[in-house]
């Protein structure tokens, strides 16, 4: 099927756009009252992830309501983990977390390399999105970085330093080698699965980038993270490191489309490191849209003009937070759509 | 009285020195269990703080049993926002918790300005501390960056993104510059206090620097640390910004001696940034502590040959896990002593 709206796309591959496209991450989420009314009738986060109709209905939603250049499907980092062998639980207002962990050879030996038809939910979800899109935008698939979800398997939840995780790096590095090669061949084959499904686009995120060395960043992340990319050549793949300054260089060396960039990193900085190859995503600080809709309008621009015309997919630097107002979120869509070079 | 060890007041001015000097964030801390003693005999955190002879004991306790070349003052960076009128609660195993939090013009004009006077237990603890260090080594005296204090006096706790003092840059950013102001004013009194207390040397923590954009950093952070730096030269100052990778070009510029830096900014890319005119201090992962003792000792030489021989401060790149073996940071800081150019 022909896309109608492709700019994302061609943004990602460093081909000329009229525009420059935009989609937000947490698109599909508490930002929208639509969504909220959805879950309100369902058992909660992880009922909607594993019911491919509604993951589909929330994941079109902000397409019809904000407008935005692609749709990304609705799920969850943590499916690889629970494939793999170690399932988890979303606690409300808190987070992710593991009943078990992993903490010796016999816990990692006892894990799966996870392959596509373990989430079949997922599998549908985004057979069934990809045709109720109907060609309309590009879909949007997506995986966790092999880092950000060892760090989950071994932490057990969230944590402002993930100092366990990293305490494992540092006494047992060739145990998380193994672990961290097994999660990347299960998210290489989980993947490949989402491009056959009918993602148009894939995304890693690296949520907990920022807790690393820059040494050990490019030993325990970034050798996984190329793995990947060069295993996925189908679609267009962005990798979006968060707080990863000190890694803006070598992405620029990754066999990817775009890197994200969130909102400390300067544009300019940005792309000086990361060099011409690679179409750039972000990076608006989420807050921004706490602000009035002048404010908004102005430094959306700005972000805009900085980023130049080409090889740039707006979005912001970070996730959606929950209590932004819908039409300030539709002031940021409607003023990237608008605006012309 | 003439200091016995003055390594680290001579490495601050940039003058020689015959080893890099070295002290930890959180020496005084959960790490030793002679604190633990002391603390366990106490009502709590808020309570050692606020008695001096105790205060006193728990700054000590490093010089002795670690050997570090400073001691810095046990307190906490939130007795200002209590001294101005906002009273906070530390509550156990969750963080400080203010009941009040500032929301309006009338809540900014209730606040006053602290003077040194208002936090005469600090001023006490100094004084008792500086008598019973006869001269050792020198005592370091600290505050919250303005930036930092305001975060926690808007969002009323620690928090992930900030987002509500953020939000508040956003929307009401005269209010925030008055604030700000306010505070600023606040900590250059209680920072001169602490130099005629005894302190030899300052440190302003700007904990939550990285959750601002550049540009809204210079705005509401920087131009107020710069206020500080220049009101205070009696003593040298450290300004460590942690995550504030985008602003270390700017702080190469600030009126003041040493620059923190953390685990994730390089050493050689920081040093070029900031310039040759301040002294640099940090920067291990504090998660190297959990390694063996043969790693720790190998990158901790690995770290001071990156700094070089002069202007370099050792220390972790943020403060102490409270699970670190007291013999693991032992090892870091003889490893430091016993080195040699």
């Amino acid at each position: 099927m022909t896309l109608k709206n492709d700019l994302i796309l061609r943004a990602a591959r460093g081909e000329k756009t009229e525009r420059t496209p935009v989609w937000l991450m947490r698109q599909a989420g508490r930002v929208l009252p639509e969504y909220r009314e959805v879950r309100s009738k369902m058992g909660g986060f992880k009922e909607l992830v594993e019911t491919p109709e509604f993951a589909c209905e929330v994941t079109i939603q902000p397409v019809d309501i904000l407008g935005v250049d692609a749709a990304i499907i609705f799920s969850d980092i943590l499916v690889i983990p629970e494939a793999m062998g170690l399932p988890y639980q979303m606690i409300e207002a808190k987070g992710p977390w593991f009943e078990k962990t992993v903490k010796t050879t016999e816990d990692i030996q006892k894990l799966r390399v996870a392959e596509a038809n373990d989430l079949k939910y997922v599998m549908e979800a985004l057979q069934l999105t990809k045709k109720e899109l109907n060609g309309r935008v590009p879909l949007i698939g997506f995986a966790g970085a092999p880092w950000t979800i060892f760090a989950y398997m071994i932490e057990g939840s969230g944590s402002k330093t993930f100092s366990k995780a990293k305490k494992f790096l540092y006494t047992q590095p060739a145990l998380a080698h193994q672990l961290l090669q097994k999660i990347t061949d299960s998210t290489i084959n989980y993947l490949k699965g989402q491009v056959i499904a009918g993602a148009d686009m894939l995304q890693l995120f690296d949520s907990w980038a920022g807790v690393l060395s820059p040494e050990q960043y490019s030993e325990f992340a970034l050798h996984y993270i190329s793995q990947i990319c060069s295993a996925l050549k189908e679609v267009p793949l962005t990798v979006f490191a968060k707080d990863a300054h000190f890694a803006r260089r070598a992405m620029g060396q990754l066999n990817c489309n775009t890197i994200g960039l969130d909102w400390t990193m300067d544009i300019v900085e940005s792309r000086e490191l990361i060099g011409n190859s690679k179409t750039l995503q972000g990076n608006m600080d989420p807050c921004l849209l706490y602000a009035d809709y002048t404010t908004i309008k102005s430094e959306t621009i700005k972000m805009l003009k900085t980023f130049g015309p080409q090889r740039h997919i707006a979005n912001l630097g970070h996730g959606l937070y929950p209590d932004i107002e819908k039409d300030k979120v539709k002031c940021f869509v409607d003023t990237i759509k608008e605006f012309r070079f």
